[in-house]
């Protein structure tokens, strides 16, 4: 009997002496990071909310409690119970069985009505029915990647338990008593921005903290080394992804071409972006010739072996390692990191990408932790002059700008990355048109925003409290305003609205290198009234760069192929402040007002300036031990 | 055709065109980093010393010319020759003919006298027999050691012929042409003192420098990470080792066990002792009942796979490194390693242990590269009050406190390691008798001080100028002096001397913790007239520790084995200056008139404190950038 079976013998005899005596314990087992309780009395445990909390303090564990099938009503008599208990404004579009497991998964409008009030309705579902309910929310607006990830997950239910199970045993596997130790190796973002990634390691245990790529050089992170996978893919137990942004997510598929077959720990949306974003990747990789480094098949691998996290979680990934995730207010879904290692022996934060302050779409970062000694911050404005507009300031030149463009009959278009930024600014003009700032104009949608912006809808719980009450409460959804405009009918739609009355626009690739936004230049090249209006980085190299800098001949590639010269008529405007990223101040805030403070920093993800500059900052401001860390380094802290 | 056989059948068109026309090249093939040039001229090579110096200078390759066999003169006919040419005086006492290289081992007395003036009397060799020699000395006193060694290889030779084709192979391979870094891991000794080891690293290439352990603690490397052995032994392309002490050298067999096959490239003279001493380690495991961690077969393959190389030779090791091993000062054959890496990329130096002034038997450490960046320096006495008594000081301490000891009639016994402080002493002895500055009284040595003292008569290439001068050219060789005797009669002898006359003892192990030191102190433990006299550091722990800090209880070993308590009647006296190690000032010296100065120093090899003060010393007074590093980090540099 392997030590894990052992171990499970002996919580199962703890969980029965924990539990009242007339409470039946069939099986115990792990299924991931959770503890699962099989019992033939489900609606004894739904009796009493106490119980399964109760249990959960005493073992240190999270604990799930599934029904033995023989206390399970039949589907068709649950379905009707569920239509009773659960009230008809909650919503509900689907319901979901699964005789394996015991769950019924609820889809509705809104899910905090199945929940209900400290979850009395779900426990009344149970105590009616022995099945347990798990709630997702039916997207407001129908996104393709959510259903599509859904899908998926339901058709590869076993393949999914199989792999719960195997990490469950892993994870709870005997620790080898080795020594101590807590390192972190950098693969990637170090005095540079992109292919963000990490090894954090200890004696007993080695997770891969993010895994992007570099956007535009192909840049990949030092796997290769014998400290990342030179030993085997599966020599790291767990991939962590703070965020979907490429330059942190682009290569975790290609783990499992490599074939690691472990968990990638992240929160749902960012699963889903995630998703979204690497498939498109490949579809670009491909448009441009060049052969992508897995394919699509791939990314459903990672989409089958993700567990998906909710902020404040603390979860056992490891014998010695416990992790959480905290709001990061840079995407959605965007999370810090947060090691707790040994029993209480170190603990390491990767910020991912933070911003600092509120947004109208996010949370500013959370930057308080139970304890912290080493944070790995990004850096990406740490430069010594890296201060962005103020968003008040910003969102007043925007609602000028274009409002000047609409005086003199044109429109603005906006190149913009599909998630974050773009909703950011839906935000700001549904309100500006509202309150009256911003005359009313429709405003087109086009390239990946609509997705992305389906996507947010469906996961109010990762938006900015106002926001999110704002939908659930008063079921007042800003994205689902009339003047939205999905973009479907392509070339055709676009020459129209080019040739009608101003409308503002929104388009991918936020840096004009490829994507629709090509086309609208084209549509709209011409038209001396209309604006060009940056809100986003430029990177050096490509499109949106030269145009900024003055370029007004442009190569647009054509909607058949091939490329055209252009010249563009066009104002071309600039508005900062709309980054997700903190800037100078921001990021010198979230450290000041950390408590406790952290013992050291590494300063990553910026270029070599910017970290050098924020380093040496924090050192003369703080009096902390700074590090502007080399890729291929590492840095042990115990 | 492999890439390696292209570019030998490139080389084999250069070396013919370079060559002139007449002189016939049948066969070019690698040895070890050597390029082996076989020929039916031998004998044209050897008429024109030239040929093959202009030749190694054009291809920038070291070079070995052999006789095709055709071109070979009987063994008994070339024996006649090499009578003849090779004077009476050179004291030849073996010719030992290798049919398939063409080459004839000459053991000699003074090879000095075979080789000749710039080498003519060894071209005279091959003029007149076409077989091309190697000289090698007879050692003056017998070595066990020297001879094993000696036979081994002899008997091994085909199997070494295969490796070194193999390892020159892997050197002269293609590169990767993957991108250019170069990085240090650091495995053990850092903060410490023990267990030395590192991993120097680039992206073609990956060196091990030194393997010991932590004497006393079973303390190992870290050899089990992923950054060292974890993707397999044969990941490492070379391990270079500074000198043979055990806690650089012990684990060096084990890379065998664990099936690394490739080279260990350190001195000749280091090669031996590591020999002597990993046995020796391998007896005192076993008599202490702990299980060694490999067995002396792996001893002889770690033999069978040095290449030895001499003081200031550049080698290549791989496509992008060359390594020049420099007299380092602080046990016979000790070294700096120098690595050259890629074609004026970076150069690194590893300063093994070092002892910066002459001493009687070494010159100082040398601290004059071509280029250096960036220097991994040991601190064993970095601490900022670790000065040691002068050298000229304590000699004469030394002489009065055994003076003072023999006029009350009692005899002086010295517990020492068995390499190089026992010869230090034992020129002191004979010098100060020689000289009238002691009375002359008998010299007895015990443990593996004959042994180690056999193999440094046969190295005096390796001993201080003055020493090796004196040796060679004077023909005095003090080590022959009658006033040493070896012990070799056990119990008996060492009882008699102990009941005898006053005398001096030179004993191992050199903390007292085992050895024959424990029977001396037996013999002499009642003679109040004695002393007892630490020359070296007693580590916490050991019996030496107790005994110097005033105990005089002690536990014993009895020859039978268990143990005997024992009350210490002798004097015990302390007089240090002989360690083998810089001192602080010795440390700041090495580093202050390097030229050109490091950019970086990481210093190791010093309990924390040590390397603290060290570091922080050198970059305040310096102005140099310095390190404390701890195990299991890595540093880039490149
Ligand atoms: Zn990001
Ligand atoms: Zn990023
Ligand atoms: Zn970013
Ligand atoms: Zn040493
Ligand atoms: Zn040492």
């Amino acid at each position: 009997m392997s030590s894990v079976d052992t171990q499970l013998e002996e919580l199962k005899g703890e969980v029965k002496s924990e539990l009242p005596a007339d409470i039946s314990v069939t099986d115990v087992t792990y299924e991931g990071p959770e503890l699962v309780i099989y019992t033939r009395d489900p609606k004894r445990f739904a009796r009493n909310g106490d119980l399964v909390r109760d249990l959960a303090g005493t073992l240190r564990k999270r604990i799930t409690v599934r029904p033995d099938p023989r206390a399970l009503s039949t589907p068709e008599r649950a379905r009707e119970r569920i239509r009773e208990v659960v009230p008809e404004e909650a919503g509900v579009t689907d319901l979901e069985f699964h005789n394996d497991t015991g769950e019924v998964v609820i889809q509705a409008e809104r899910p905090g009505m199945v929940i209900g009030s400290h979850g009395t309705t779900l426990r009344e579902v149970t105590r009616e029915t022995g099945w347990t309910p798990e709630v997702v929310r039916t997207p407001p607006i129908e996104s393709a990647t959510v259903s599509n990830v859904r899908n998926f997950l339901r058709q590869e239910r076993e393949d999914r338990r199989e792999i719960l199970e195997r990490v469950g045993r892993q994870i709870h596997r005997e620790p080898l008593g080795s020594e101590e130790w807590v390192r972190i190796t950098t693969l990637g973002s170090c005095r540079e921005v992109g292919r963000a990634s990490f090894i954090l390691s200890t004696g007993e245990t080695r997770v891969l903290v993010d895994c992007g790529d570099r956007p535009g050089s192909g840049d990949r992170p030092y796997l290769d080394i014998p400290e990342a996978l030179g030993a085997g893919a599966n020599s790291i137990d767990a991939v962590v992804l703070t965020h979907a942004h490429l330059d942190h997510s682009a290569l975790v598929p290609l783990l499992y071409e490599y074939g690691y077959d472990g968990p990638v720990y992240t929160t749902e949306p960012t699963r889903d972006l995630m998703g979204l974003l690497t498939l498109d990747y490949l579809d670009v990789a491909e448009s441009e010739g060049r052969s992508p480094p897995y394919d699509s098949e791939m990314v459903r691998e990672a989409i089958k072996h993700t567990i998906t996290l909710e902020y404040g979680d603390v979860t056992d990934i490891a014998p010695d390692v416990k992790l959480t995730l905290h709001n990061a207010g840079h995407v959605l879904g965007s999370s810090i990191a947060h090691f707790h290692i040994g029993d209480g022996l170190y603990n390491v934060a990767f910020s991912g990408d933070i911003h600092y302050g509120d947004t109208r779409l996010f949370d500013g970062a959370v930057n308080d932790f139970p304890r912290v000694e080493t944070l790995v911050l990004e850096s990406t404005y740490g430069g010594r002059n890296d201060y962005q507009t103020d968003r008040e300031d910003a969102e007043r030149k925007l609602l000028d700008t274009i409002t000047e463009t609409a005086e003199r009959g044109g429109s603005v278009v906006v190149p913009t990355a599909a998630a974050g930024q773009a909703q950011e600014l839906m935000l700001v003009f549904e309100e500006a048109m509202r309150e009256g700032d911003l005359p009313e104009m429709p405003i087109h949608l086009d390239g990946m925003i609509w997705e992305a912006t389906a996507i947010h809808t469906t996961y109010p719980e990762f938006l900015r409290d106002r926001l999110r009450t704002r939908i659930f409460d008063e079921g007042d959804n800003p994205f689902l305003a009339d003047v939205f405009n999905r973009i479907d009918g392509g070339e055709d739609e676009r020459e129209d609205i080019a040739d009608g009355d101003p409308a503002i626009v929104l388009s991918t690739s936020e840096m004009v290198s490829r994507g629709p936004i090509q086309s609208w230049l084209r549509h709209f090249s011409d038209d001396s009234d209309s604006s060009l209006l940056f809100v986003g980085y430029q990177a050096p190299g490509t499109l949106g760069h030269r145009i900024q800098n003055g370029h007004r001949e442009v190569a647009l590639t054509r909607g058949g192929g091939g490329r055209s010269e252009t010249t563009l008529a066009m104002h071309v405007e600039t508005v900062d402040g709309f980054s997700g990223h903190a800037d100078r101040q921001g990021l010198e805030n979230f450290v000041k007002t950390m408590n406790p403070r952290p013992e050291k920093i590494l300063c990553v993800h910026g270029e070599e300036r910017a970290v050098q500059d924020l380093s040496s900052g924090l050192y003369h401001d703080h009096h902390l031990r700074t590090f502007a860390p080399k890729n291929l380094e590492t840095f042990r802290f115990r």
